[in-house]
């Protein structure tokens, strides 16, 4: 099934290609390509001007809209539209291109051009090869007077005045090549060279200009069509110096008004149709232009009049239709509604890559792509990929770092993170079979460690010898499962299991930050008024030797209190620190505390929070170029962390601070880097040590094996294929490893993997003015990860710095990391449904297809599962939490006994059994009711992963 | 010119009328008037029925269409779609209707639908009074033979399913009461009867109902369109038991697949067009209902296939294009260009209304308004608006009153700004002549008050006398401007200057705020551990007869040190009030401090300004029902405000309250209520007084008109007229009394004036679904703002409660109160397009029209006027600078030497004499161009008023 495998391909470094495909599902730049009806082009350079079939791409065109205006005292042409994937209108009053947008027309535009292009002159393949020459062409009508040709001929000669926009995005890397046009003989303008759209169009790319107004000394319209047999460039005609294909004069009298710049604007939108396109670029005479025409107004959309204002401009959708779907709706229109049905089960499991991929069953032969691996890492873009990762990394390894040496009272520590961070990370980027995945300490294995400790301490066992043979065991079940190919039981967790994990583990995390601050406000308790006292005096031991150290300390005035002799009692108010060091003993309620600690780490809490919440949010927000927007929402926790420690070390403060051991040593004192086997615990432990071992090989590999699916799914087109077994392998070796050595222990992350996979996206520069990037793949490779792992390694020498770290900017971090993973799961957009009136609600597709107190049944089932789940964690029998979790996989199958299949297809996903009855069954009646709308909703609402699905 | 007041109309109280009008400049529900060309109707009841020119109104009409489905086996028909202003389709699957919104249609539907209907049956005045008639007539058709006449009369008349869903919205006022026909034998069924729908559709409206489907024992496609002379409840086929008007049906074999619900769909949209609908009521013979439909082609709006998904769902506009451009478009094709420019000046001013209103001119005649003045009270929704008034004043009262008070150490305070507020605003509102104005304290008049406070503490000035003659002086100013009815200047304050004046408000808002919020934390310091000895213990005087008291508390044990004796020295660790009580004297550096107070200070004032922010924006949430989302919205400031309170009596600490007497008497002590002329100060003061005096009255002659003006902007409908000179007569005399008592001073408050309004609102209910409620005016009254005063009045006596308000909230509610009022200039705006890229800038029609580079020229003027207005303001001319803010008129004089009147035009607004050339001048080659466009854009930024120009 090595689908993607079958296409290996070596690529130098800096190689760049302009490929065409996209991340939605539609392909926007699908139109590019061979013509209607063909798919995205397979990336490659060779491939460039071939289509799938071996048949030669159509080039993108550009259409541009020069329009006569002044009539009759000032006449001068002026581009005052273009067009590639959308409209660009001049703003003649500001001087700027309008934002791209969906062009609208009027339909008696088009229907004026119809007619006029049907009377009027129509040249396919026109062998002019100047401008000089066409205008010859074009103007040789019989209505013409010679008189008039010749002033015609001038003013179409005429050079047009063209608003070249400086802009400050980056060229289309590989263009600014255009073909130039063989007999071309007139050299483009140093404007026309200059203008940064140049830069933005591909290589090959054509024009097509419109030239219309109105010229009264016109006695009729006067309508030319002109397809080039070669394209030529035409002198200044276009703003750019591209070779035109298309040539298209729409002049007449005053009598239509606006009419012709209306007219020239249905033709440029007919041109930028692919479909028209296609059509009119094969067409071989009169008949088959206006045909193609026809074909265009029988897919046209309608607005009524009354409901819509035909000027308004309506935003580019996210991704445009796909023009084989058009294809595809024109067949069914033709075929009536037979093939519906089979269609729709087709795009509904096109939209719903959720299900796990037949890679699962394909594991190992990774050793093929082991020299590509690292060949593939050599570009610049894996230079930024490797700073961020490192950073994310980093600040991960802090915080859970922090946090599992304070739930484990030190037997896990900063160091141990660190060092087992970068052990474990760079061993999996080496062995492992997908090494884009990124091995990290996660929510649930700190959860599960900290129920571990305090299990441990209650019953006084040697925490980390207990730890080893945990370790020992999980490695063992482990490999069991990978030895049974258990790997294919992820099919088993559908989102309403991954909903639930992450719900539980997400709420742990913020109910833990909330706590953590809140039992600093009993450690640093606040004073208020109601209190009996708070000072702190300093008294001596009343020996005699010592008076003659006070007696030059004695004040000279009584109101110097700081070190003030109460009489006969040595004493004084020096600070407790100060006095200890004299030789006193500090006495009094207040001496053990320090004021203004609570409120301010409660500031501090909140700010590192709130911090983190804002700069997240940046990236989408309109202000600052990209560059900054980028770096602020990517590093928003670790500018959090930093503010948060500055503030600290502006006031100087005593909040609690991270631990962090001075020296390279294990933070447990006394203790070896290797674990003894046995320590205190009696020999039966290491057996009994199996029963927590399943609970939380359950753990790891719900987590292991749910990331993976996530990372593996089919839009992030990964070539390489994955290694569900070999991956679990290497997590049980490093199990083994890290509980020997008493490291943390690592599974791989989602958020961290996913953060490195979209920093290595490949993407098609954003061309076509208004249309999105479309995602071209991975750069899959082992190095970045290596480089991360082994700079992690490096910064164990860091550690003293991280000693600034205040304790409850950490909290802030922590508090930060469990909302936005639950705010990214849809269980929380349908529990918010719950609290917003119908009428109010989104117009998500879900409610369109269930009815909404279906909808909120499944929602009070999965608060109520999140509950049980949540008092079982509460009691005692904490640690068998995993077992609940995955007792959430029996709920979910008894779920299908309370709803339709239809029904959970929309709130989850099908079983595997549910899942291949259905096309057998063929669908529910809505189908064939409300089919044809639901995949273009879609659209709108693309399904994007979901990246938060698991907190690390 | 008193054009308004030439309509005088009485109301009764409590009638209510159905109006039709808009707040939209195009008027959405127009078309529901007399046709096509009407303007809306002049509101009243007995206009109901009949438009401007007594031609009756064509009523309402709701859409329905009725699918037939499941052929062949299972036959029924189901409502699968309805309209009235816009689509609501039904989701089969979810149960629900759709969210409504615009219909689009394909072409080759509308065409198919043109030839059935030119070939089908077409009766228009059909006599038919029951269904089984109106079936027998529809069905008499050549083509079919008896028997499937039978058949398909048969299937007509089974009962069709509806979607009754049930709403939680208020019914439409006045409705429920359908016209009933008057032969109509079928009584409404109750399912009909309780809709919840019919409430929402007025009285009179009409149903046009659409059948269609596929039926297979037809031979070739049945299309029946019919108009009944005499509309008839049809018995259970509409799902409101509405007498229908319109029937169409449209039935065929399966060869055309979906093509029947489209062509019903087309049919559907057709009706709900306002001039399709003219016509057809009008159409005499099937030529007019084609060509009502070829115009409907004419006008439709054409999406492109390959830019456009032609089933995605397109939200409502917020206002509907108006009727009358429609008209007044087809006129201009038909007219040519040459009568574009005429049209767009009107429509360009139409759309500025911020121009000056002629009735600047008009003042005095509201006498014979003032009986009304009282009787339009009687409206259950002024109980509602003087809450929310009473609320918002009396929250006004107390921030403005603790900060005068603080500012001028208590020459001013809570008790007098309860008072003056009482007395000012309650004569006010039966004096003034627009009483829809509520007096209160203002930020420009707050920062002068601070300013001569300050001012005369520099000189030893006796403040009060100082203050009593510049009130005089004021009042003296104020009549003169009254009497030379200076009022019109206003037209020079041009948005420039009104948003200079309130960005320059707003910064001292925000500075004082967080000023005054960092000098807690002096007052308040923050022990840090540098800090040299903290404590404080309590000492005795070493007297003989004192000490028996403290043989009773010696200590059994020496640690229970709270009240130890050190040795000889009486001392103890008894905090300072119980240890003065006992007659001891605190001792140590921290005596006088109370830890923890800063910080918490600083978190009450962060989450009364954030919670303030936050609760504002749940307005426009999708959470909770609207009634919530008001309340929470609307009282803002007032929750933030408990929540600080609640939060800081829970906790108890010692934070800074507000100073409230504990009796009805001034809050300075020693003065009487009257304050004396002359007090402490030389003679000659009262004549040097005239110059503060003359800074004092520019300031309150701005901010007074400011108010005035943008409260009696054309928008808002006011019927009454308003009374510039007369309301600034009013706030002179006022001057004088406040100054006489020591009271603040007042003028006209903005955001207060503009939420009374906006409380005072009189609707049509939203009743076509998805048409916006249109705004129909103002319940002009004097009642509320009286009762709100006569309550804030009482309110003194809750002045006790008001101690245990913290400092620290009210500062961060003023915080929020300069944020909210910088964020609602277009300045801000313009500022924050400094920060975006270009590409990534909204689609703001000024820059449409002006270059960005000139946007950004204008934004850096005036920010440079804001930096010297407060480097004046920080020097100690601080004081002039309402001469400064005077001077910003002279400066926006200037610029126009710098920028053309167009660009000023879109900037700013023109100054008197330059609108008066533009129209003389015609407009620039500019709106020739892009015309047509601007006036459907603004649709998309409805110029709202700008609420917030000046601080309160």
């Amino acid at each position: 099934m090595k689908v993607c495998a079958s296409l290996p391909k070596m690529k130098l470094p800096g190689q760049e290609e302009f490929e065409v495909s996209s991340a939605c599902e539609n392909v926007p730049t699908g139109e590019l390509d061979s013509g209607p009806g063909s798919g995205p082009s397979p990336d490659g350079p060779s491939d460039t001007d071939r289509g799938e079939l071996g048949v030669p791409k159509d080039p993108l065109l550009f259409i541009q809209l020069n329009e006569l205006l002044g009539w009759p005292q000032a006449l001068e042409w002026r581009e005052t539209g273009r067009w590639v994937l959308f409209e660009e209108k001049l703003e003649v009053g500001a001087g700027r291109w309008s934002v791209p947008h969906v062009p609208t027309l009027a339909l008696p535009s088009l229907q004026k051009l119809r007619s006029l292009l049907a009377e009027g002159l129509v040249l396919l393949d026109c062998p002019a090869q100047s401008f000089l020459e066409l205008v010859e062409q074009v103007t040789r009508v019989e209505s013409l007077s010679p008189e008039l040709r010749g002033q015609l001929q001038a003013l179409l000669l005429q050079r047009p005045q063209h608003l070249i926009q400086p802009t400050g995005t980056r060229p289309c890397q590989g263009s600014a090549h255009p073909r130039e046009a063989s007999h071309s003989e007139e050299a483009p303008l140093k404007e026309q060279r200059q203008n940064p759209l140049r830069r933005k169009l591909p290589p090959g790319a054509e024009a097509g200009i419109v030239l219309a107004g109105e010229l009264g000394f016109l006695a009729q319209p006067l309508g030319a069509f002109v397809r080039l047999r070669d394209p030529v460039v035409l002198g200044p005609l276009t703003e750019v110096p591209l070779p035109s294909r298309f040539f298209c004069l729409l002049l007449g009298p005053s009598t239509l008004g606006k009419g012709y710049h209306e007219m020239g604007r249905a033709v440029a939108i007919l041109l930028s149709d692919p479909q028209f396109q296609w059509s009119v670029r094969r067409a071989s005479n009169l008949q088959d232009l206006l045909a193609a025409l026809d074909a265009f107004l029988e897919e046209v959309t309608v607005l009524p009049p009354g409901r819509w204002d035909p000027t308004a401009r309506i935003a580019p959708p996210k991704c445009l239709p796909s023009q084989h779907k058009r294809l595809l709706s024109q067949r069914r229109e033709v075929q009536g509604s037979s093939a519906r049905h089979g269609a729709l089960a087709e795009d509904r499991y096109g939209h719903w890559p959720q299900a796990p991929s037949p890679e699962l069953q394909q594991t190992g032969r990774k050793a093929s792509w082991y020299p590509s691996d690292f060949l593939d890492a050599l570009h610049p873009q894996c230079f930024s990929a490797v700073l961020y990762i490192y950073l994310a990394t980093v600040t991960n390894a802090i915080t859970f770092g922090g946090l599992l040496g304070e739930a484990t009272n030190g037997a896990q520590g900063v160091l141990e993170s660190f060092l087992g961070t970068a052990v474990a990370g760079a061993a999996f980027c080496l062995m492992a079979g997908q090494p884009l995945t990124i091995l990290s300490s996660t929510g649930p294995v700190l959860v599960f460690e900290r129920l571990l400790f305090s299990f441990s301490r209650d019953y006084s066992l040697d925490y980390l010898p207990f730890r080893l043979w945990v370790g020992i065991w999980v490695a063992t079940f482990c490999l069991a499962l990978v030895a049974t190919e258990a790997s294919v039981l992820v099919r088993y967790f559908t989102r309403f299991t991954e909903e639930g994990f992450c719900a539980l583990i997400s709420l742990i995390f913020i109910y833990d930050a909330v706590g953590k601050m809140l039992s600093l406000t009993s450690a640093y308790p606040i004073q208020s008024p109601g209190y009996p006292a708070y000072g702190c005096f300093c008294q001596y031991p009343d020996l005699g030797g010592n008076e003659s150290q006070w007696t030059r300390t004695e004040p000279k005035d009584r109101d110097d209190i700081s070190s003030m002799d109460l009489g006969l009692v040595n004493a004084s108010l020096l600070p407790p620190p100060e006095c200890a060091r004299r030789g006193g003993q500090p006495r009094g309620p207040s001496c053990h505390t320090v004021p203004d600690i609570a409120f301010f780490s409660l500031l501090l809490f909140l700010t590192s929070f709130l911090l983190a919440t804002a700069l997240k949010h940046v990236k989408t927000s309109r202000f600052f170029p990209s560059v900054v927007r980028k770096v602020l929402g990517d590093f928003s926790s670790v500018l959090a962390m930093l503010l948060g420690c500055g503030l600290d070390s502006f006031l100087g403060l005593a909040t609690p601070k991270l631990t962090v051991p001075s020296e390279f040593k294990p933070t447990l004192p006394g203790r070896g880097w290797l674990v003894s086997p046995f320590g205190a615990n009696p020999w039966w432990l290491s057996v009994a040590a199996a029963l927590p071992a399943l609970l939380l090989s359950i753990l790891i590999f719900m987590d292991q094996q749910i990331t993976a699916v996530i990372l593996n799914r089919a839009e992030y087109k990964l070539r390489k294929g994955a290694g569900f077994h070999l991956d679990l392998f290497c997590v049980a070796m490093l199990m083994l490893l890290t509980s020997v050595l008493g490291l943390p222990w690592y599974v791989s992350a989602t958020v961290i993997s996913l953060a490195h996979m979209d920093s290595l996206r490949r993407e098609s520069r954003a061309c076509a003015l208004g249309e999105p990037r479309s995602f071209l793949g991975i750069r899959e490779q082992r190095l970045t990860g290596l480089v991360v792992f082994i700079l992690t390694g490096t910064s164990i020498f860091l550690a003293p710095v991280l000693k600034f770290i205040p304790m409850p900017v950490l909290y802030g971090i922590f508090l930060y990391m469990g909302v936005a993973a639950m705010s990214s799961i849809q269980f929380t957009k349908r529990v918010q449904l719950l609290l917003m009136p119908a009428k109010h609600q989104p117009d998500l597709l879900l409610l369109r297809h269930v009815p909404l107190s279906r909808v909120h049944l499944f929602t009070a089932i999965q608060l109520a599962c999140l509950g049980l789940l949540w008092i079982i964690k509460s009691t005692p029998a904490a640690i068998i939490f995993p077992l609940m979790l995955l007792g959430l996989v029996g709920v979910r199958k008894a779920l299908e006994r309370v709803f339709s299949p239809q029904e959970l297809l929309w709130l989850d996903e099908l079983m595997p059994e549910k899942e291949r009855s259905i096309p057998e069954k063929g669908l529910e009646p809505e189908y064939s009711l409300s089919g044809d709308s639901e995949d273009s909703e879609l659209m709108y609402q693309p399904r994007a992963p979901e990246i938060n699905i698991s907190v690390n």
